[in-house]
């Protein structure tokens, strides 16, 4: 019997085991910084996403397909799912393999949580498979083993909100601190300029020292709007979605990014702002009507100077990664 | 009779109009900066606290006489409540004058807002006579004028707290946008050192650029201590009780800092720093009993190496300045 148990593939007749053995992973877009909330803010989209099927194998180790357009690296170092998933499975001392097929996948190097988004797909979907030994938030420090590979920096302000739904504060790394912080219906546009901004580069342009007048101009916004999401207060919201540390350096490598800007809170945003390290630029709408138009809006801005783009409306996901269809 | 309404001196005794033509005012003492909120957030203390009485007068100027031991200045130019107060007259292109007597007060340079609880109790005072032309939180850009007096510098994060009660964030100065704060039952100890900081010199040893690691790490915490005021969440609000930009740089003006403060953790306080730019040293707890075992761990601190201090414990007082009895 015992052995039977643990040879999962004498059960395939079993719905149960079968739900255990393979299963598909729909895991967020997300948007981190925020505007204010610079490494430590983010928030999680309904699309676009990575969709992976995930399934135990008896092999031992990761064996990795990719059927998307991307031509993803299949060496499981250079995986970031892998990677995640690796570093989950050494913190249970676990010698269980997967088969992972990446299905569909946000495009690399867009700004909203790509590889974030497929870190958080590997550990979400072996927990699930393994019969949950961790929670969510206790996934975060995993999926941030693939951010460093991504980039070279455990940022854990994409992943969080990805695993975890909603928005997300990560107060401190050392301990690894994520806070949920709760939110009014709002809604999220993001528009995607097809233009490549690697985490890596938009990281090195930033000064290494800020004015304390502005430091404290950050701290109150941040403040703000965790304060306006508490208390359903659109207008703080909006009076809170300033960055005047990290976005006048980095919107220089987003052609157009004051116009769209501009744009987008003419169209009545509340606010707008560079999704991550950019290119994307997020705006936050407090009705799916506005959110649209501020789409539109966007998109024109980008249009009319040739830049293709894609544009994505959203309400903020509150469930983070799941089990797909 | 319409030159009667005006003339108040004709009703004296009339009850409504004796409460209206003289008052006694007591205004707390504050905290700012409440470790990682500098010059944004504060909160406000039961005691100690100014009392001042104030009255109408038909001088059409601000009379000013002092009880306190201070020898406060008395010229309405150089005193901060005399400042406060006719900003708020300008304001209202208002030639009334008052008569304020300073009955007892905050010793000066203590760092738990002195002068803030001077230019609050002025103008809310006056406030109050006048029939509340504005709100407490109108009133703030008042009393920041007196700060201007007293420090150089307009700042809000003492008297935003004197004036509303509570725990106040100063999300911005332009324009002044003053966000107050919930919080849960929790008490906060105060330690009076008995050497002088002036906060013109404190402010001048701060570095004017901070590494932007540093920053994010501060607004990281400012975030959780507001996510954790709103969710009664005591353990994360100790957490988020971390200054790693100004704390490091003052706390060498107040000997024994770093002694104080841990025998505050060691007591049993959610966490502990500098009160505004010192020499007070505060702590919160979540009793009263725990807020009582922190003074007398932070007394004998101070006690052990012969500094004279004094020591508060009180609630955080959700009022504000207030008519006193």
């Amino acid at each position: 019997m015992q052995r039977d148990f643990i040879n999962f593939t004498d059960f395939t007749d079993f719905t149960n085991f079968i739900n255990l053995k393979k299963i598909k992973v729909f895991s967020p877009a997300t948007v981190a910084n925020v505007a204010c909330g610079f490494d430590v803010l983010g928030f999680a989209l309904n699309n676009p996403g990575d969709e992976i099927s995930i399934e135990l194998n008896d092999l031992g180790k990761i064996v990795l397909a990719d059927e998307t357009p991307y031509g993803l690296p299949l060496a499981p170092e250079k995986n970031v799912t892998a990677v995640a998933l690796q570093s989950m499975l050494d913190a249970l001392k676990s010698k269980q393999g997967f088969n992972i097929t990446f299905l569909s996948k946000i495009m690399p190097g867009s700004g909203v949580g790509s590889s974030a988004a497929s870190s958080a797909a590997g550990v979400f979907g072996a927990n699930e498979l393994l019969g949950q030994p961790f929670t969510r938030k206790e996934l975060v420090q995993f999926a941030m083993q693939g951010e460093k590979a991504a980039s070279g920096s455990a940022h854990a302000d994409n992943v969080a909100p990805a695993l975890m739904g909603g928005f997300t504060l990560v107060r401190s790394y050392t301990p690894l601190d994520v806070i949920p912080i709760p939110s009014p219906q709002i809604f999220a546009t993001v528009v995607h300029p097809q233009i490549e901004v690697r985490t890596s580069d938009s990281r090195k342009i930033l000064r290494q020292e800020v004015p304390i007048k502005k430091a404290v101009e950050q701290w109150g916004n941040v403040a703000g709007l965790v304060a306006g999401l508490f208390t359903n207060d659109y207008d703080l919201i909006g009076r809170s979605l300033h960055d005047v540390i990290v976005e006048p350096v980095r919107a220089m490598l987003i052609p157009e990014f004051y116009a769209i800007k501009q744009a987008a809170l003419d169209a009545g945003a509340l606010g707008c702002s560079i999704s991550g390290s950019g290119p994307s630029i997020f705006a936050l709408s407090k009705t799916e009507k506005t959110a649209q138009k501020v789409a539109q809006a966007m998109q024109d801005g980008f249009n009319k100077v040739g830049i293709e783009n894609h544009v994505f409306v959203s309400p903020i996901n509150k469930e983070g990664v799941r089990i797909a269809e």
